[in-house]
């Protein structure tokens, strides 16, 4: 019942996101990164029932076995797929087709809801729903980066998505003693395979920042030079800035001098006192090299987010997406999961104004190449 | 009242193209050469704004200020564009939108023509529809690339966009004596700045043939390895042909042994007795060079055509796309139109199945770059 | 004994070309178009060895199999090769291998030109022997961008290759009249088999400059923004000026406040009055519609050549390089020779200071892509 | 005394790893990783003119200002260089030419070896030794890459570099307890700062490999099909296979049915009993999981090296290269020198064949990026 619940409950959260869009937004893909929301739809809706409908649910008849090419992701398992690059070029399936396919699997699932479900299939459920979630915070920021990127500039809607409210605090800085703390999911509840293997480790003592890095604070460093020093930069994000020729976070212009950023309400005067937001892991090491602090460790986030304020920007840790002491896959097509982008990727921890509810954690681990910005990633300081 | 008649029904045959598609197959942008449907709607209407109205009609309220960035295509006199690989990253302005555009635009039309018009004015109208005309053919030349590379391979319509009748004659090749020829346009009607400059040229005696390479004979030269046997083709052929793997014509698949060819009504058999289409200048040159042939000159084939029937393919010719004696360029932006492209391009005379009706001519001179092939292109031989 | 004096003197000039290299000049390869000059050096030396001794000089043998691989330049029939880019990354052959083989193959032609030769093989020789006259002045131009690129700009000798005499005339530009030229090879000697077909064309009557554009005027075209205005580009051509930020000829560098150029005694000021070099086909074309004129077509060319001084710079043609009426290839991997080349790339008549005495003819058909430099290329006008 | 005795050994060690060279070997740059072997010894000897003689020793004077600009490497501090893919289009300065600036360099730091030097000079000197000897194991790889990638696949000397005895052990795996571990230099000797900050780490209890996978061990691998198995790889490793279609290590070659291998005495059989060679990161990871095992991380490495064997192979752990707890830079250029490589790349330890004598420790930190295997690399065990 709980499960019914829950899985009416995001299912329809991802239409909710779309609400605002016109029927081409749904269809762009101006980045590689970027994903178009009709396929995004698709994907999740794919994720049910090809694991689900289609091995457990007997009777249950394909929407259109043509999908599976279209809607696969990254799952070698299960077939050929549609190449990442060329997912902006298929102008079919059609948004109405997507929308079909989704009432279509969500009536097969109220069915199969109501029989009698073992744990496993229970499991995958769950999974199926926190994959879901994962794809509504894509679905956010894909968005942003479709209309942020056209020259119109469209809202997206009047209201912002979520209200920021920055705490005050009076300590600047967190102290934590040195000693054994303990890392990784403890609890009954679900967790991604990489948080599992919970283990020891040891740290020295540090401080840790309570407050984010605001836009103030990085326009001080913009301002000083920051993107032409490279000093402060690793020599892959020295490469980088000169390539792309980065001057400014992503969504920020220089404006009849003035900087301007896009929001989810169009053009806006960039806000002093907000956390700064997309920025990369290369922007986030130089301003914290140019402060003469560094990024603390996902270990030393873990340890000491008890205490903090957490929960408006992904932030990037000093930490590369590595396994945890006895980390193995799930067998199947299940198991590509999490493991296989073990390599070339950095850790953020926390979690942004367009996670879904209770779906990020304490031990959640969230992971990016270095390079990119367009989720919403801030920056937390350490000494 | 001529002009308003004709004016009225080029910009209605536009619309009538797209009337088979859905809202997404206006966006996309699967491959560089292709343009989304909504932007040649938009272009073709932004030639009028931009070229008639806003310089010539007093009072003219202009649409969007912003479309002049969106659908602004080479003219570099005109500001700053819309990169175009970037033409299918944009979602707006929506099909909705531009179709209002055009409605505005339209409408201040009919109104400009009531007024009186300098002979000037009526030429660049004139201008502006048969650039409409130019754009109708590669709207539909990219609705059928949009919906051919699409993995659910749609149809377009359920009637073939035109009959072809392949008419029989006895002569295969037509003999043309040695002499003086004049080549370019005479008369008072419309014509491209390319094709003026009419002027006599000296041609040896030839033969032209009096009909195009059918499928089946192309076959033939496919089932000898003319594609694994870089005898027949130009170095940069070759090149083209290994790094693009290059195997058929575009849209042929071998489907469970046998020849299929994407159509406008779907995956059909390839039809022996069709001429060929879809086929680069490399792979025309192949073809003759292993009939121990080769394709006419663009002159040789002026000089013959009207003894020919022709029309049904875009005949790729052994000429560049090169100035005639005594060429020049209109003034201003009007004088981008041809000649900027006279590089790099080979000549294609003729006509196609979807070449608007009256639009080309015995002087029509169309070019493109040797490896393209999305346009319905087919070989003529000569000797 | 005439043909083995021709032999020995060609084979010598490329060695005296080389006299002033160090070893290391002999092996690298800064850009696709240019070739280490050992690999000039072994590739001459493999068309004799391949082409004449070992399939007509029995009991020849073969100095290294491998060389086949290593030498071989663009004949697909003769087995598998290097590819062009790798040209630069193979140290050996060592320059002393190479020069062992070219004492080896030089020993047995010697040999083999005492015997009885047959018309098709003393044909096969000059062909040889012209080959090697186009790879000398590719070794000219080739050591000329390797040592011209290198940050300490060595001087290839102290002493100019070719004194430039510019004449004077007093009539700026030659009046031809309309009417029947003969165009194509006439006469005993050797041709490149692109020359051949010597046939009849009409030409309108039209002037062409008596004398090259001079350094002086050139610069008059650069400081009136020639370069950053594109209405004198042809699209692809102001597609390069931007990518690759044209801004003069190849070799001139603004060096405090002056124009200098790198020339075969180092840097040096640029000289006035000296004829224009090492241009592309799109500054030269863009140069002719600032000046309101043009490029004269080939077959301007040869008609108005006999009245002309020529053979300072290749010049570029209007004309796209193209086969003659009744062009064919011949028979076997010599065919290769030139018909694979006539498609994207530009006809260039005249000579140049490098081009080997009495190589060029009134006839001679020079050809490179548009956007290509680092040959010796200048502008004659026409109108 | 010890440091002008050591100052001479090493230096002389550069020139004897070059002895077996020809001039032309030490030009060219088949890859981009490579540097050619003249840049290794110019940008060794450059370090010691740039850091030590310049700003330190009165009087000096520099051989060549230009060569500030050609052997720099990535110090972005000391100016304008020639970017990484250009050092092999470089003929000058020639082979000799960088011999002289050697003994041009060699002969004043003798002298100023003879004066009285601080404790920070004499610091500096020793870094530069040691990062000679860094450049003296990449002259080794890259040399061994210049010879095996050349179609002659000459060999490079008649003996071993060094012969490898593979120590053979009763125990396969070390067994080591869960603990607390100290990790970083400590001593009085020379390392480098990315060893320094000792800290302390707790490790589970963990099992480490006593030999290195061998040849024969891989072998089986290959035959399972592990190069076709997408589950073993990291996504970005196995688009890494597909992209680059990698079938089995760098140098081997599958000739008449069986695996020989590229050697310092050319081409020859794969050995089975020797360690594994030349893999990249990814290949180590997906080996280890097809033996259901896992790669040790750099501190389990650390913890366990004393009671091993190894320096055979450098040893790819399952740590990114990131900094130690309290990790600074040094100021200046010299800060440069580790900290701005610590992203996207993989940690290695051990040390290999061609590792200087004395160069590696217990604590030493190699990295490179996961996909490189022209370094010596193999593989150890966890679990």
């Amino acid at each position: 019942m709980q499960l019914k619940n829950d899985f009416n409950t995001v299912r329809k959260r991802s239409m909710h996101i779309c609400a605002p869009l016109k029927t081409e937004d749904y269809v762009v893909q101006p980045v590689v990164d970027v994903s178009p929301p009709k396929w995004h739809l698709g994907h999740t809706t794919w994720f049910f029932e090809t694991f689900l409908l289609k091995p457990h649910f007997p009777g249950y008849k394909e929407f259109d076995p043509n999908y599976n090419f279209v809607f696969n992701s990254y799952y070698e398992t299960v077939g050929a797929r549609v190449i990442r690059t060329d997912r902006g070029n298929l102008s079919r399936p059609a948004v109405e087709d997507v929308m079909r396919y989704r009432e279509h699997v969500d009536k097969a699932m109220q069915a199969f809801l109501d029989t009698e479900l073992s744990d496993e299939i229970r499991s995958l459920i769950v999974l199926g729903l926190n994959h879901e979630e994962q794809h509504q915070e894509l679905l956010y920021t894909d968005i942003k980066y479709i209309l942020g990127h056209n020259p119109l500039m469209p809202a997206y809607s009047d209201t912002a998505v979520t209200s920021i409210t920055t705490p005050v605090t009076e300590q600047p800085f967190l102290q934590m003693p040195a000693g054994l703390y303990e890392i990784g999911y403890k609890g009954d509840g679900f967790c991604f395979d990489n948080e599992l293997g919970r283990h020891t480790v040891y740290l020295q003592d540090y401080q840790i920042s309570t407050q984010l890095v605001t836009n103030a604070e990085y326009l001080e460093f913009m301002e000083a030079g920051g993107y032409s020093d490279f000093r402060h930069w690793h020599a892959e994000g020295w490469d980088w800035v000169k390539r792309e020729q980065v001057k400014a976070p992503l969504y920020w212009h220089f404006v009849d001098g003035k900087w301007m950023q896009y929001t989810w309400q169009g053009q806006q005067p960039v806000a002093d006192d907000d956390p700064l937001c997309h920025i990369s892991y290369y922007e986030a090491t130089a301003y914290a090299s140019w402060k003469g602090l560094r990024l603390p460790t996902e270990f030393e986030w873990e340890a000491a987010a008890p205490q903090l304020s957490w929960g408006q920007r992904w932030e990037w840790t000093e930490s590369a997406y590595l396994p945890y002491p006895g980390f193995t896959k799930a067998p199947g097509a299940i198991g590509e999961y999490n493991g296989k982008f073990m390599v070339s990727q950095m850790v953020l921890r926390g979690g942004s104004e367009v996670t879904p509810p209770n779906h990020s954690r304490l031990t959640y681990r969230n992971f990016f190449h270095p390079s990119l910005r367009w989720q919403f990633t801030g920056i937390r300081l350490a000494k």
